[in-house]
């Protein structure tokens, strides 16, 4: 029974390890398609999805039947049921690069107003965080889980900055305001792909010390700008 | 013993019950301070989001503990693994709620563009299907949830009507940018909540159904206007 627990538990691990890589690579492609308006790189993101979702719907079939099975308690316990919070937020961060992809279709159909810098930079931060979010919730480690949380600030900072400047253009260039308004939400998204990542080091957080920190971070919409 | 989990399982039943009141009450005071661009109530709302958190947590603690304490098996053990997601939506749309009071601080120095009509009316159905997400769930009713699930695409054919008028408006009058672009980002807000009452509802379906039904519904961003 023992040595089926500890089999069953890994399976489950390794489970989250494959939506987490394929979350990652979807991310990878974002960032390429984003950069280089690439459309057809876009609708092959867009076509993935299914993937994430099944693999979704698997981890919580695991986790419930672990549970149902085993009846594990404490750390064990806490595990489990992270992992059926984790699968989730993983999902959300792929629907949030499957809106980024349709922006992309919108956005390839004209010119970009310039070199796009500051959105890849914000969405490898975001990836990172993702990245080392699974990766401290599989090693149980609160150490890297803080470090992660802290990093939220940085993103958010650039998507206030990222804001600002489009509104700025919008001003000055009316003809811009469609393509800008499409920059603005994928700002927003990879934003919001940022606190995913910090919600599942929370949770990392709370399985190893016990201690909810959640939502101490939570301030999405603080404003930072003075428009 | 029978007794104790009965009276484990209702009393996790009533601090959701809890949390989902508390939740409508914001989304209540949310739609005054909008179409009213009353700043007080709009701050009142960002203050007592912290209770919101805490029954997040609360619910996460109870639902842990019955599993540990009571080991349930089958629908039982769903219905507790359901309550432990639960929490999480319902915290998201209060955040959600937040964000809308932070961009009604920002619209309210400003005279209004026009009288708002429609983003009042996507809120109400957007609170609705909230409430009756709910309801479905503590009654395990998965004909109510389907109801509610079909109810989204109004929401979202709302937001995209939404959006368009925004944008044109802004085209033609440079001058309302600022203003138009907290108006598109409190449709966002709103078009989520009604996002994560679906997946309440889709929940409840897969917990007496035992169907996933998940994501079948998922177009956040299907591009439905030629602008």
């Amino acid at each position: 029974m023992h040595r089926q627990f500890e089999e069953e538990l890994e399976h489950l691990k390794q489970t989250i390890l494959v939506m987490a890589g394929l979350v990652e690579r979807t991310l990878d492609d974002v960032a390429k398609a984003l950069v280089e308006q690439d459309v057809e790189r876009a609708q092959e993101i867009i076509r993935r999805d299914d993937e994430v979702d099944r693999l979704e719907i698997e981890i919580d079939r695991l986790a419930t039947e672990f549970i149902a099975r085993h009846q594990p308690t404490a750390t064990d316990l806490r595990f489990v049921i992270v992992a059926i919070k984790l699968g989730p937020e993983l999902e959300r961060i792929a629907d949030d690069a499957v809106n980024v992809a349709q922006r992309v279709l919108h956005l390839a159909r004209l010119p970009l107003l310039k070199p796009l810098i500051d959105l890849p930079r914000m969405l490898a931060l975001a990836q990172a965080m993702v990245n080392d979010a699974i990766t401290a919730y599989v090693n149980r480690d609160p150490i890297a889980a803080r470090e992660i949380i802290r990093r939220d600030d940085e993103v958010d900072r650039l998507y206030w900055q990222i804001f600002r400047e489009l509104l700025t253009f919008m001003m000055e260039e009316p003809s811009v305001i469609s393509r800008a308004i499409d920059l603005i939400l994928v700002a927003r998204f990879i934003e919001r792909m940022a606190d995913q990542a910090t919600n599942i080091a929370e949770e990392v957080v709370y399985l190893v010390e016990g201690v909810p920190i959640r939502h101490q971070h939570d301030e999405p919409e603080k404003p930072r700008f003075g428009e």
